[in-house]
């Protein structure tokens, strides 16, 4: 265990949160913080949805489906189903009913006033996970894929109802110029040994993050250096619309293209060993096997990640 | 099928649903309107939840438990064993995961500005009812049971997680005075041939209703007939409280003290055949068999009400 390092990682939902279940076991979590993307939440059927607040929940509390990697383990679908069988609702969002317990509390919370960071800090508390899970901000900064031929669509419509099929222009993170962040988030930012960003999707998990007033400018200014994982292998995404993306936005899916975009606040990269090996003036370069399939590879990965951090920093 | 007759009932929940549902198969549904108690009504777990409401419209849209007389059939508990399990919330107020899909869906309608009666005329509509639902007030009007031990309790406490053992000394009904009648639910009462009081407990279930600032005086006012069905046959309640209830106010437990607790807006009373006959200044008696266990006993005694009303309107 590094028990000397605090370590805040910036994170998006599904691919991110396999490195968070290797650093659980690898940094003691009290010293483990997630910010963690809020730019896929919205309200559905009257309730509060925070995917990645979720999966990152799930994963670190050994409950997550594994099939899947969000949602509930061997979860039904009785309450979903009924709204559309009894009332005709269109319920293409899933929701298991389990994992309404989640959804019904958090609203509750966030309806008698409490904010998110409070409301996550209680759901994990009670799920017994001692590491931090902190929202970027408790504004609601939904995420809108512009596209080319179905306009504008909020971050579920063209993830979860059109599959990722529309052809994406630009993105943009509603209301972000009003948004803050939490007074926690800042605190595991500034009291950081190291920052990771996850091997999630830069430009749907990782820019909502970035687009935080202010956070930016804390990443450039900290000094803990900012280490990436690149979610990039072999020119394709391990999982998502990556690489489709960044086709779509005129790149050439690679890490390099990845290490570039989050140039101004990246001291560290990342690299997979699959990838071409590569060189970025004031970036250290780590090259490494990014695949995480098993228990055993996200304790590896998280291993050598962290050993890496030690060896810079010592 | 009694072509011509309007029928309005004022009812609670399951042992009014009963009638109900034997009404619908003698009177065109159309032509059928409840008034509903929502003073058992409360907000737990974020959703607002109305029990009386949804077991008149489960029991006439056939989808009811039919071993409990409320909820679902058929209904799992995932979402509420996951809250306990995962959250350590008290669950002692059981919803089933179907029925989660009514609870959702009305109070995402009512969080959207729509009022109760409207939310309720739309489930209604979905599951296929054409009688009217019709909820007495729109407006928040809670029971509150003054109890001798355990102080005031809000109804479902008392009569949930408390299964009714505390004992009653007065039965309040918070913020009626600022309640008013819904429209819809005015003009049911007003177009109303004959307007029923169904055999629920008169002061936990039709008490509310006459709580509703002018509901006594529109009764006391209409041409068509009041009758009231008695929940008390033998000396007891077929089903809940109401006996119990009776003595703790100082009441012998009896179809006569049922009827004059209704005195002033009775016309006629259906009492049943076990029961002492009784003699009521101006309040025509109907003597009958008002257990209801089948479907037949209920369509055979909503059959011979609906004969005595027209016998009586001829």
């Amino acid at each position: 265990m590094a028990l000397e390092l605090n370590i805040t990682v910036l994170i998006g939902g599904v691919g991110g949160a396999k490195l968070a279940r290797g650093l659980a076991e690898v940094v003691p979590p009290p010293r483990l913080s997630f910010i963690v993307n809020t730019g896929d939440d919205f309200w559905r059927y009257g309730l509060k949805i925070c995917p990645d607040l979720d999966t990152v929940m799930y994963t670190l509390a050994d409950i997550v489906n594994p099939e899947t990697g969000w949602g509930l383990a061997a979860d039904s679908s009785a309450a979903l189903d009924s709204m559309a069988r009894l009332y005709g609702v269109d319920n293409w969002f899933r929701l298991g009913d389990k994992d309404l317990a989640t959804h019904l509390l958090r609203t509750q919370r966030l309806r008698e006033g409490e904010s998110l960071s409070q409301v996550t800090a209680h759901l994990s508390r009670q799920l017994g996970i001692s590491a931090r899970i902190l929202p970027m901000t408790d504004a609601e900064v939904p995420t809108i894929l512009n596209t080319i031929n179905e306009g504008k669509l909020p971050f579920q419509d063209y993830f979860v109802r059109r599959r990722c099929a529309p052809i994406v222009q630009s993105i943009m993170h509603k209301n972000a110029e009003r948004a803050a962040i939490p007074e926690r988030a800042r605190a595991a930012l500034l009291n950081a040994d190291a920052l990771l960003i996850a091997p999630s999707n830069p430009w749907l998990s990782i820019a909502p993050i970035l687009s935080v007033p202010g956070m930016r400018a804390l990443l450039s200014r900290v000094r803990a250096p900012v280490i990436a994982v690149t979610p990039i292998i072999g020119g394709e995404a391990v999982k998502g619309p990556t690489a489709k993306i960044m086709r779509e936005l005129g790149l050439r899916p690679s890490a390099a293209a990845v290490a570039e975009y989050y140039q101004g606040i990246l001291d560290g990269f990342v690299n997979d060993s699959r990838n071409p090996p590569m060189e970025l003036p004031g970036v250290q370069v780590l090259q490494s096997d990014t695949l995480m399939r098993t228990l055993e590879d996200k304790i590896r990965l998280a291993q050598e990640i962290v050993h890496w951090i030690e060896g810079w920093l010592s």
